[in-house]
């Protein structure tokens, strides 16, 4: 047994170090798209274990790989083949250590399940508004360490803005204690969102003070039609003047989106005939009310009604109940599912200043045309938040093999595309493997520059999640 | 002529380097609590030019130290007496570049007037929420170089959460140019955040791209007079339940402060009399609401009458109209200025976790007297952020003097207090030269060590606003 693995067991006992078969869970990401290998996989149990495998791997120069619910989209949780590193696995920091209701903040370990902590919170008489896909796997601290969006952005923020204080462990194995319940602390750099999004490569996560908001009263939901995007952008401008921060989504969907729904899924029926069934748009609105169920409804229908009557909206269905809410959503959610069904895609998670997005719907549709002719668009996304889920498909005469074969050219156009834009090309999924060696094409040389500074700076052994945001060498 | 001086005038022309007497109203701050010297003034009128200042310094190995409007209250903008700084005075970077309604931004230089650009939003039909007393001078440079605070951030947080891009000259003279109006964005390290709240001291903030929000329609303003501070924690969580993001101020005041403010202006009268003008606490509470007046109102009679009903407040006096809510909001922001026609006091910036504040102010209180027997407490803050100014005047038998006699040991005392319940010994002016060598006693020493290195990384010549937030050789 190699030292370090001989020290590592010694710490945490060889129950909570994992060797050869034991490491596969851990060693390739949810979708299997990085496979990779490790030395071990620990699994230590609190921050002060944390520590000391940090301090241990850095007198034995070995890197580690921070890992949560490992339902990251980028590999960024993924070591890399040289089998050299250590895998940590945040999965039994799962205490909720303290929730205070007068403070509206809870204090939670980094492991601990994204739902776990939304549920904890509820029977608190609380909201934590962070919500997401993986809400049922993926762990707090990847949440953090990625800086996680979700469908609740628009109202509450990406994870960062949902946060007070946070614990980490540095690269050198020392502890931060940051555990602060403040809501305004003006004394000294802000390390708190420095560590948060930098994908484990500036230190470990190990703990955080979580905001809490109150439980909306009620809820309302509607699917509009709409006959372009500028209407889908003025409907959004009415809606946040008009329900102000009740506003808390605005999802946009392509109706070819819908459509596919409909058609991979004939039992989710569009909720309209005729005309409005073939709208170019469709926008699903939420409205969350701290009032009651009643002014929920009159305030959404008097600005809808609004809205129809300008002739901004073609057609609106509110949901009657929690159930119809449900299936509008259901719509939504279904439309990857959808898109899968049909076969491999090519998606980009990017995001553009909402004044942008219809120019960029129709230059990036444009040049993929061109470039690539008779392919389809798969776009829907977070408009609120100009994030745009643009995604391609293979036309009705192309094979998926032709298609995925010009990946990287249509990596290149959408990028392109969104660059000359002043968009980002990754939203909120973050840059991990998948976009480390084309994110300084995007990014102002003097960006790139001080990150390598702080990079440098905070871990000049290079340990920390090496290969992943930046090419170290 | 000096080398660098003579460099700065053929780059900038005579007009705009400010040499000896001129320097005058750059190198002490508006309150007259520093005093320091420079070596001269300069007034660039670009990002370039900026740039190109600190390049010449750096070449010179001459310190700059970046102004605003120089309203800051910590000594942040003010030089040393050695007279060895550049002053770089951001006033000419004044254009609003762009306002995007569809957006909701706007791009804005470092120089620009606060209350100018609350203007330019609310021409362009929008909200820049950020509000403090002095708007009508202070910059946004300095507003972001310090994380302002003020009155508006129970609902909208401070500056940095108003914030989505920056562009910033590093101390090497390069320029990053981070102008980005999106609300998702996750390519690599948080630098906006770093470079917000440092006063000055990692490189110079030359513009910034601002969220703008919806006005509100309508707005409603009450005095609560309350019988202890677990009834005003008790009102605060109530008013976020029932009013969710509605509430936009929360401001807890004690009794002897309105008592005091009548007695000093007697045209100020509280709207109380009786048992409920005796009340030991007031809270001045407001409702912006997005639908009209009248819901307004009807929302806030059904809030504030279920808490009348359970005793959870005295006696409420809700504004009829704007004049009589201005009046309410008079009282509160008469505070400082009657404890200032009634002698010098002591003050503190504190903050804590709500559930924290009553056991600090007894704990407080009680150690003061104990160590200053007979002062007077002056309690009010901004309790929906957990802010409080807690101030201490002399006692009726005290003269001023032997009050500021123990000035070290009052602030040592509340401190130490603020300390031990987990607050923070700056909640919105941040450190500059006035808590720069106390941070250390308060701050975890990891976190102070990261905050050398990032100093370090950043500027390592030690030319960016040497002396302020921390002590660098």
């Amino acid at each position: 047994m190699n030292d370090l693995v001989k020290a590592l067991t010694d710490l945490l006992g060889a129950e909570y170090v994992l060797l050869g078969d034991e490491t596969a869970p851990y060693v390739a990401d949810w979708r299997e798209r990085y496979h990779g290998k490790a030395l071990a996989v620990v699994r230590p149990g609190s921050t002060e274990e944390v520590a000391q495998v940090v301090k241990l791997c850095a007198q034995h120069a070995t890197p580690i790989v921070p890992q949560g619910g490992n339902t990251g989209l980028c590999g960024a949780a993924t070591p890399d083949m040289s089998g050299n590193a250590v895998v940590l696995s945040t999965a039994r920091l799962n205490r909720i250590r303290h929730i205070d209701s007068a403070n509206d903040t809870m204090d939670v370990e980094a492991g601990c399940i994204l739902q776990n902590l939304q549920q904890a919170a509820r029977d608190a008489g609380r909201l934590f508004p962070l919500s997401l896909a993986a809400e049922g796997s993926c762990t707090i601290g990847g949440n953090l360490a990625t800086n996680a969006g979700g469908t609740q952005v628009l109202r509450y923020g990406n994870t960062r803005d949902l946060v007070l204080g946070l614990e980490v462990v540095t690269p050198q194995g020392e502890i931060w204690r940051g555990l602060r319940g403040l809501r305004k602390d003006n004394t000294g750099y802000d390390l708190r969102n420095l560590f948060i999004g930098s994908e484990g490569t500036l230190g470990i996560i190990t703990a955080a003070t979580l905001k809490l908001y109150p439980l909306p009263v009620a809820q309302c939901t509607a699917l509009l039609a709409l006959g372009s995007l500028d209407d889908a952008i003025a409907v959004l401008s009415a809606a946040r003047q008009g329900f102000g921060a009740s506003l808390t989504g605005y999802e946009l969907m392509a109706g070819d989106c819908l459509r596919l729904v409909n058609q991979c899924y004939p039992q989710q029926r569009l909720p309209f005939e005729g005309e409005s069934a073939a709208s170019p748009w469709f926008a699903l609105l939420e409205l969350s009310d701290s009032e009651s169920e009643t002014h929920a409804r009159e305030r959404f229908e008097a600005v809808v009604g609004e809205l129809l009557e300008a002739g901004r909206v073609l057609d609106a269905v509110i949901a009657e109940n929690i159930t119809q809410s449900k299936a509008l959503w259901h719509l939504r959610e279904s439309i990857p599912l959808a898109e899968k069904d049909t076969g491999k895609s090519i998606k980009h998670d990017v995001s553009l200043p909402v004044s942008n997005i219809a120019d960029f719907i129709e230059r990036a549709n444009a040049a993929l045309q061109a470039a690539v002719p008779g392919i389809r668009h798969i776009i829907f996304g977070h408009l609120g938040d100009g994030n745009l889920h643009y995604n391609v498909a293979r036309g009705p005469d192309m094979s998926e093999d032709a298609l995925l074969a010009r990946q990287e050219d249509v990596y290149r156009i959408v990028h392109d595309c969104v660059h000359s834009l002043k968009g980002s090309i990754s939203a909120e999924h973050g840059v991990g493997q998948l976009k480390r060696d084309i994110l300084p094409q995007y990014k102002d040389p003097v960006e790139m520059a001080l990150m390598h500074r702080i990079k440098q700076a905070l871990d000049p052994q290079g340990l920390m999640n090496p290969g992943k945001v930046l090419v170290t060498s």
